[in-house]
Order: structure tokens, then C-alpha cells, then sequence
């Protein structure tokens, strides 16, 4: 089935200690729709400028990605740039041009309306909720979201978590929104916001998930080197509903498998800098590296 | 088989931002010794003051071990005093009385020295020497350390590292001894000072392992409420070398499994101050976990 994704489209200017890449191809829709395409049709919602480079256009066309939801608008392309220290955990923004993401309205086209999996990637809650209150009926609504929002935007988030089948956040995240020490006590109290599954990402440490079948241990792929970390985390929500998307049964059972499959294409994210090392990726690598996860939590 | 543990015997006096337990039963080799108890014979070395509460030495006979290392001297207990905050991660040391620990020279009973498994749990490089020293070729040789020795006793402690065949640090001093951020190249650095199995500790996010089997990713039991995590690491070790010695086959094939038993132990350990919970534990309990831990990461 095909995926609806919708999040920012942006340009990223990252600095390691190692090295500087200035405008690659970044934003959470762009590393969760190429993530989702390995498994599934993606169908993207997002806005750039007349300064999009036409290569990135190429690029989510290679990744057999549906851009009638992309508009292309007078203006600049939304801009990040940021540096990562030493580390490779903590980061600093340097830079946020919006550009033309600050009027973005999309307007679905009638053809995006009824699709089945759609996928809120971080973007302003009042945002996530237009889009989504153009579907009909969706059957699996999952969403991504960042500290800024939970900040400046709380209310909108709120209502937002109230909607969805699957809430993703990262651990300090959900520390500040639930005011838990304990991730596991954090899970229940965002079960009574409204979604039915629940997943913490606490990077290299891996995941835990909390739905109908219980608590999930999700392992982090092991990687010995770490590039870029930038997109990681929504390559790996991308992957998931990508993974949900192409597979037959019920949810519920699949949730975790697709969670390792969004381990594994997250650690290829992580990689490269942007999307350099994720585009290059064989469906073949990807299982290669599920069999590994397999046989390193295995006991 | 039977295995022997060397670390220190202690009074502890743990404040939490909940309660305040002073005089409680601690030390590595009490914790470790008690954990390796549900799974094998146990030989304690260790030395305590006249003032050591005589229900503790019960504590230990219920749990079958071996007390005819513990030297009884007159003088005051090693006694720890420690402070933890809110999250029940961070901690400060308030008070540290060495007392009869100052002079401690354990001499190993004739029976002890050809005990085949040995656990040289938290203590200083120096001691945990000594004792292997009087040991006559043992099957398998673990140790665990504290950054303190890191810092004043470096080279005793690599000395020791090169004799084992595990060897168990936490993350951070990890770090510290290899200068790396990423955990799978530190764990690389650590082999090359001579261990076959390596294990970083990495709290609540669980274990990695290194060993002739590859990488195992260890989870950690998921935990709603910690009420006080002294010890758990102690636990985590203990429990490992008590499994390994009661398991049949080798010991590169075991260790996975030990070291699920190790998180579990560990997780009762984390339920209450001290060893208060550990030592009310049921074998029945502890494989209860077990079974849940396999059903957590499963995919």
C-alpha cells in the first residue's frame, strides 16, 4: 500500500569536526520519504524554492517518489545549517532560513486523499493536522515531532497525539512532555494522550515501543563509525511506515519488525552526510542487516 | 562448579531524594556474591570490622556462601555513604571510611585456590592481583573496575586486564580508558589489552558484549521504578560468573544467556535499597524475567 508523508523539504548545511557539506538534500520529509521507499510507494508533501536543485528533484524520482504534492515556489528553499560536536550526539543550530516553508499550505491533490498510511514527519503540528485533516480515513496515521514544538506549540501537539495510531518522539522529548525520569512510565502516560503505540528513539542505545502487544526492545543497528547523524531518526520513522505499508496482517504484528528495519536504514543514514550514503543502499543490504540484528540480540 | 569472589564488604548509607538508609549490607563482593548465589556455590573473600552486624553474616549463610575468606578484624567496616538525585543516575559520594579495608591482605584458604571460576568484582588492582596470584589455573577469570582506579591506578589495573578473560567497565569508563565516543570501537581497543570477552555496562540501556562469538546487544529489564541502583552492576557480574559456572558446554557459548541472567538479577537489585530486595528474591522469579526478556526482544 502507499504511504502519504509530509514534513519539511530542506537544505542542510552541516559541519562535523571532520568536514563541512554545504545545501544537501535534508529535511524529515525527505529522509523519511526515501527511507519509506524501499518498501512501499511514497507520496511526498512538501514546498521548495526556484533554488531547489534540479539533482534533488532527480533524486526522489530515482527513489520512484510521487511529487505531485511538491510545490515549487518563488522564493528560497528552507535552510538548516548546524554543527556537531566531537561527539556526534549533541549539535547546535547555526542557521534557519524558512524561506518559502513559512506560508506552506499543501493543498492535497485529490489522488493523496485515500491513502491508506500517512506519515506526519516533524513539521509544526498546525501543519501536520491541515494535512491531515484533508485524508479520508486513513487506516494507520503515525507522526514525528521535535523539541521546538512541545516549546511553542503544545496545545497543537496535544490535539495532534490525540489523532494518531503511532507517536514517535526521542527520549528527552519525552522527558519534557511527560516529566518522567523512567521511559517506561513515560510511555504509559503518552498512551493516555490518545495513541495506541508509543515509541521512544534513544539513539545509539536503540528504541522501545509500547502498544497492543506489549513493550518492544528495539536494538540500534552497531555502527563503528558515525558520519552524520542528521536524519536518522526520521529515516527511521520513514522506514517504519514504509515496512507497515508493505506488509500483509495486522499492524500490531508487524510493528516490530519494522522497527528493525527502521534500525537498520537509519544506521546506512548515518553513514553519509544527508541522504549520501541512504540513496546508494540495495534492498539487499537492508536484509543483510536485519539477519545481523537478528543474530546480535539473539540468546 | 564453584566460584570464587574478591571486592569489598561494606556498610552503605544511601540517601535518595526519597528516604535515607544508613548501615545498609553493600560492597562489590556482597552484592556480586549474592547475585552468583542463585546459580552456584559461592566463596566469599572479603574483611569487615567487629562492628559488622552480625544478621548480615546470616544474610550471607542463607545464601550458602562460603565464608571462610572473610576475615573478621578488630577495627571499623569499610563504610560508603552516597547521595543520588532525582533521575537515580546521577550520584555523589559523601562519606568514605575505609576503616579494617586500609590494610586488607586476603590469604586464601587451601581449598579456595583451585576454585575454577573467579570474580575479582570492584576493589583495587593491587588486591584483585594478589588474589589471583594465589590461585592455582583457573578456568575463567572476570573482573570488573570503578573509574577511581582508572585515575590513580592505571597501570596496576592494565597489568590485571591482560590476565582475564572478561572484563566488565561502564560506559563512561569505557571512555575514559580508550579515549573513544563509539562503544564498538572502544570495545576493539579494550581486546588488543588482552581479554577475550569484553562487556560495557551501559545502565538502564542494557550491555554489548564482545567475544568470540561476535557482538551480543544485552538488554536491560525494563524497570517502572528504581529505587536505588547501588550494587546493580555488582549484581550484573556476579550473576554472569554464578551462571557461567553452573552452565554446561562452553563458556563462549554461554555467555549470552549469563548475561540476560545478569540484567535480571541486576533489575531486582535496582527494587530496593541495599541488597534488601535481591536477597528475598525466588530462582522461580528470576526466570519469570528471563522468559519476559525473550518475549520483549523478540521480532
Amino acid at each position: 500500500m502507499s504511504v502519504l508523508i509530509v514534513g519539511s523539504t530542506a537544505l542542510d548545511s552541516i559541519k562535523t569536526p571532520k568536514s563541512e557539506n554545504p545545501r544537501l538534500l535534508g529535511g524529515s520529509a525527505s529522509h523519511a520519504a526515501v527511507a519509506a521507499s524501499f518498501f512501499s510507494p511514497v507520496q511526498l508533501i512538501g514546498v521548495v524554492g526556484k533554488d531547489f536543485p534540479r539533482r534533488y528533484v532527480q533524486l526522489y524520482q530515482r527513489h520512484g517518489i510521487d511529487l505531485d504534492g511538491l510545490q515549487i515556489l518563488p522564493g528560497k528553499t528552507f535552510h538548516w545549517s548546524g554543527e556537531y560536536e566531537a561527539n556526534m550526539n549533541n549539535r547546535r543550530t547555526l542557521l534557519t532560513e524558512l524561506g518559502v516553508f513559512e506560508t506552506f499550505t499543501p493543498t492535497l491533490p485529490p489522488s493523496h486523499q485515500k491513502t491508506p498510511f500517512v506519515l506526519l514527519a516533524n513539521i509544526a503540528p498546525a501543519l501536520q493536522h491541515h494535512v491531515l485533516n484533508q485524508m479520508q480515513r486513513p487506516k494507520f496515521i503515525a507522526a514525528d515531532t521535535m523539541d521546538l514544538w512541545l516549546n511553542i506549540a503544545l496545545p497543537d501537539l496535544l490535539k495532534l497525539i490525540k489523532r494518531l495510531d503511532l507517536f514517535v518522539l526521542n527520549d528527552s522529548e519525552a522527558h519534557q512532555l511527560t516529566k518522567e525520569d523512567n521511559m517506561f512510565t513515560a510511555l504509559r502516560k503518552i498512551h493516555k494522550l490518545g495513541p495506541k503505540h508509543v515509541i521512544i528513539k534513544k539513539g545509539s542505545h536503540g528504541s522501545i515501543l509500547s502498544g497492543p502487544r506489549g513493550f518492544f526492545i528495539c536494538p540500534a543497528y552497531p555502527l563503528h563509525k558515525v558520519v552524520d547523524p542528521t536524519g536518522a531518526g526520521d529515516s527511521f520513522v520513514g522506514a517504519i511506515i514504509g515496512h507497515l505499508a508493505s506488509s500483509r496482517g495486522a499492524v500490531d504484528d508487524n510493528m516490530r519488525r519494522a522497527m528493525i528495519y527502521g534500525s537498520v536504514v537509519a544506521s546506512f543514514c548515518c553513514e553519509g552526510f544527508g541522504l549520501m550514503r541512504t540513496t546508494r543502499v540495495k534492498r539487499a543490504q537492508i536484509e543483510k542487516r536485519v539477519k545481523e540484528l537478528e543474530r546480535l540480540t539473539k540468546f
